[in-house]
């Protein structure tokens, strides 16, 4: 089993009171001592737009030992950034809807393909033996364009796969989907590799452990998750958004299924962000794991 | 489909702060033009135990129309006070394990199955016509005893039903079950009338949605909830303990099963409780509604 941490990116890109970068070193440096292995910890999105993760620079020249630590690219500008201070690890982020790539990256599906093919050959040649993860977004449903179809995520993936990226991580972006729509998805991408395929849920209303049992019913071995659900958190102060890795923890190793994380030690990961975002933990099994 | 709302008892029962009856009051009627038509109200255990129901009386004396309301009610005497005000529908509560019943009614399961033998008789003679409900909490695991087997949840479901209960609500009281274990309970009760069996589902550990998942998968057709997630919350100001109404609607809405709930209307039912009692709205799908 799999569980990649993504709380330092995807967690932190959309809050705009700006988190020291000492404080993102620690939360990094304490996923890693609750037994997190793989961290998407910043992102080379133009500071511009992303200003939380400015300080990517900074985060990544004090990274834990044997932490296999990740960032997110978004072109080639992105790409040399990263490679010029060592990066091996890199993540793309397109969607299965046009209308989600181009308010958010400003290019169709196609065109950031497009742009990924050029990114993916130059980061090849520079870091032969690297890794490459492309996001797909938007799996179920798109917040422009509405339903979004199984076939639209498997050819996205197909492509990503084909170009070389080591995996494809599946987003349910809106965090609107049941198990019923999951097993569509899961029908529409059986043809491809189980250990290529990861899984990125969110919990918006509550059904992204309903949607992680049945893709490990289906036999898939890889989740994304977020410490304490920060992140894709458009509602309300203190709601989560991207799926909890305190939630996902629990419910895999109540399924038997050991994953080397302390849940204590997770459940506290968090707690200095969250107080200096004013926030209180959300997550049921953080709340969980600090009562106990 | 019937949704069981116990927000007005079993959200409110362990709260220390006393709500207003008044606040009550708004709170079910709320609740019933938002859609539920069942709903547990208020319970007749004595106010010494727990004073945030002893203004049962007064909640009972003003309910809205159409709701099916039922009171819980702990022995002949609370029977005695229930039957003086027209109750005709109760519910009683045992549990599948004797250290929980022991602490919680200081009786043994045994104890608490005699006594409401006593009870269902004196309820039926005076209300022939009327419904009984029985409770059996700690269904996977008790908090005094440790786990518990699912063959006793039958036992203790087949002795409830067999003495004259129109339906068991099967409660998983720590909330800590994952569908592995609740596939053992339904496996264990598949000889029970399933319209007969009702659920009751706590989300300490986010784990709710996906136990009810694969109840709605057997067949099943009832289930518990709590407003807001109100109730059942030893951890932590502002977590949720019970499933939230409002994220068993949306999952049912969104695997297609018509309600009648309007969500957002139930998504606010809560809100003047909660700014009483000083809490945030926290429940996903609740939090959702409210931001669309």
């Amino acid at each position: 089993m799999r569980i990649i941490e993504v709380g330092p990116r995807d967690g932190l890109q959309n809050e705009a009171l700006p988190v020291p970068t000492e404080l993102k070193r620690q939360f990094i440096a304490d996923l890693a001592v609750a037994g997190l292995k793989e961290i998407e910890v910043t992102s080379f999105v133009s500071p511009k737009w992303v200003p939380q993760l400015a300080d990517a620079a900074e985060v990544l020249a004090d990274l834990p030992d044997g932490v296999l630590a990740s960032v997110l690219v978004p072109n080639q500008k992105g790409l040399e950034r990263a490679l010029a201070l060592g990066v091996r690890r890199i993540a793309l982020f397109t969607a299965a809807s046009d209308g989600f790539t181009l308010k958010n990256i400003n290019m169709t599906v196609d065109e950031s393909l497009a742009e990924f093919e050029r990114v993916m050959a130059a980061f090849r040649k520079a870091v032969p033996d690297g890794w490459v993860r492309g996001y797909v977004s938007t799996i179920v449903e798109c917040p422009v364009s509405g339903p979004v179809a199984p076939k639209k995520v498997a050819s996205v993936s197909e492509r990503l796969l084909a170009m070389g990226c080591d995996e494809v991580a599946l987003g349910e972006t809106l965090g609107v989907a049941v198990p019923r729509q999951v097993k569509d998805v899961i029908a529409a991408v059986a043809h491809l590799s189980k250990e290529r395929v990861a899984w990125h849920f969110h919990d918006t209303r509550g059904t992204a452990i309903a949607n992680v049992a049945v893709c490990l019913e289906a036999g898939y071995t890889a989740f994304d998750a977020s410490a304490a659900g920060l992140g894709g958190c458009p509602y309300a102060k203190g709601a989560g958004g991207n799926l909890a890795t305190e939630d996902l923890i629990y419910f895999l190793e109540q399924n038997g299924i050991k994953t080397g994380v302390d849940p204590v030690r997770l459940a506290q990961a968090s707690l200095p962000v969250l107080q200096h975002l004013g926030r209180a933990p959300f997550a049921k099994a953080q709340l969980a794991s600090l009562a106990e």
